[in-house]
């Protein structure tokens, strides 16, 4: 038995990822920038691949830079854009709960001068509306924000940020982190006043080792890799091609089956929280059964039993699970996350994230749960004594 | 018929390659940050890819970071080296006929405030030994080369000029772009006074997307991606996982094939240019049948036939050649290489790249010079009418 609830952390790349990633590497092996053939139909393929993620995100495929992953991409945003307008002023904006590519990027650049505001959030981990308004001023250069949060899968409403932003300072750009967001909810980047969005391919089924950043038309952007001015100058290197082939199948795919997966996946979350809450005593659920919260992600804390034990003895029964976030969780601190939600020491040192895809069933959060409560219990009990 | 002489530009995968990277796609498809089973298994698979390619470099495994390309390794050694001893000095060294991700990223950092010596080749591609000495000063803190040149194959005497670069002043940096060196010559980090060294997957039938830098221990250097600290805090991101097992396995294969590789590529290069010189007339070719050029590049001029004709028209029988450096072959310009080489716009403008793998043959040799000579008989015919 083996029950993967770790997909925040990374999904299985689907069959038809693999067979896309295999005519690359058996077939179509060519340098796609070779003039001959072997080049020619890999380009060409990778422009198909760059449509189906404009599509997707409802851009232009000119907007559209492929990376090496989520954290590349976040990282060419905010440095490249910041770099490239730093003129502009010295005032930078994010918020407590992000995801590390985005928090320790802003931390270097405080290091290196720039005055950042840090939104805080509340007990469910949403930013305020009245706090980013008054964070706002003339020297702002930079808001980032994350789309869908990664441990507890709140979602901030970045349509609305978008418009408060470029109504108190229309030349402040607007950088969203959608890694979970994309493929998981719905959105459309044409309804959103957003100057650039990263997303990943191994958090949708894709391979790891690519992912994606959309830049607005006519926003400037200083390249991190300079080179053979692949990606229309603004990301030099060989393409990943094997890895862009797989994004292309795993985000055609998360598009044509996106509403059947988010109804699915928000009757899996809400069948969670109920079996959870109905079977287990004394568990804090921070995750919500409402469209704020994403579907595919649920913190739970455990009080009295430590995240890593219960992560080990549900590991004993092949079911796989995260303590926090998976970026974050070789070191032994805290999450940065949940700290930031004001809740006691104990449910954060006792939080489990599970995760779901479209692939797990109600048979699995049954077993699950069970197993759940079976440990919680006996753990409870040794410590207790 | 296809005959691919283009490995320069990129190689087939190897049958192996492909197993390991399905292995990663189909089974291991953990995070290598989470901490139960699914992650464990894929970090201890990549720690042994680590000690994989230490052990070809000659190094230790931590001296080992996993990059997306040998561009990014180039970026990643230059950039974050600079910025870690820019108060050093600002005077850094580079050469005329470097690849791309070292030369733009020169012109980028001279045109941030650094003075930068751009040293000249001979007719052959070498540096001068004596115009190297000449430039390193006591404010030179970095010297950036190639080891094998990859639109003519000419080999720099990097061990000589780690040692001169020493003895001169021993707080400049050394960064050597072995991008077309690993694989294909023999040497050995330990023998080289080199602080950083890039490689790349592709180029040695691994996968594009991957690639791998050396940093000798107690080098500093500034991340370009800040995050969740992998790679030992120096290149944040989640692993290309998939690519780093499809590089474990090219590794592997190139290093216990080595030998047998460059004894079977320098007699297939000295082949080549034996029945190119015999059977066609007024030709000219750059590379030597020596050990001062890399048994697997090799650059003839057709003089009055301009590349893309001569690529094109062997592209109609199934040979797949380069015109100039792939990298830059998009780009309607001369080839900064052979324009460095100080021959004649003639020359440079009728230029083929041949780049060799153990996987070509005499016969796809023997058929190759047949076609070229066909067609550059006709061509010269139609042309000179």
């Amino acid at each position: 038995m083996e029950i993967y609830l770790d997909n925040a952390a990374t999904t299985k790349p689907r069959k038809e990822v693999v067979e896309a990633m295999l005519r690359s590497l058996e077939k179509e092996y060519g340098n796609p920038s070779s003039l001959h053939k072997k080049g020619l139909e890999v380009e060409r393929e990778i422009k198909k691949v760059r449509r189906i993620v404009a599509k997707a995100l409802g851009c232009e495929e000119q907007e559209i830079i492929f990376t090496s992953s989520g954290t590349e991409a976040n990282n060419l945003a905010i440095r490249g854009m910041i770099d490239a307008y730093k003129k502009n002023g010295n005032h930078i904006i994010t918020s407590v709960i992000e995801h590390k590519s985005v928090l320790n990027t802003f931390n270097l650049l405080e290091e290196r001068g720039f005055d950042v505001t840090y939104l805080e959030v509340d007990k469910k981990g949403f930013i305020s509306i009245e706090q980013l308004k008054g964070a706002i001023n003339d020297n702002t250069i930079l808001v980032g924000l994350m789309h869908v949060n990664n441990e507890i899968g709140s979602i901030q409403p970045i349509a609305e940020v978008g418009r408060i932003i470029k109504n108190i300072n229309n030349r402040t750009l607007f950088h969203v982190d959608g890694v979970q967001a994309f493929g998981k909810i719905k959105f459309n980047l044409k309804d959103m006043e957003v100057d650039s969005f990263s997303i990943s391919g191994h958090k949708i089924h894709g391979p790891k080792g690519i992912g994606a950043l959309y830049i607005k038309r006519g926003t400037k952007i200083n390249p991190l890799l300079t080179g053979g001015n692949q990606e229309m100058g603004l990301r030099s290197g060989t393409e990943n091609v094997p890895g862009i082939y797989g994004l292309g199948a795993a985000v055609k795919f998360a598009m044509s089956e996106l509403d059947k997966n988010i109804e699915y996946l928000n009757g899996l979350r809400n069948y969670f929280i109920d079996v959870f809450k109905s079977k287990i005593d004394g568990i804090y659920i921070i995750s919500e059964k409402n469209d704020k919260f994403a579907p595919h992600i649920i913190s739970i804390s455990f009080p009295g039993v430590k995240s890593e034990i219960m992560l080990h003895s549900l590991e004993q029964d092949g079911i796989y699970v995260s303590s926090g976030s998976a970026c974050s969780s070789k070191r032994k601190e805290y999450s940065h996350v949940l700290k930031a939600l004001s809740i006691s020491d104990n449910l954060i040192d006792s939080s489990i994230r599970f995760s779901l895809s479209y692939i797990n069933t109600r048979d699995e959060i049954d077993y699950t749960v069970e197993k759940v409560k079976e440990h919680y219990i006996n753990l409870r009990d040794i410590i207790g004594r």
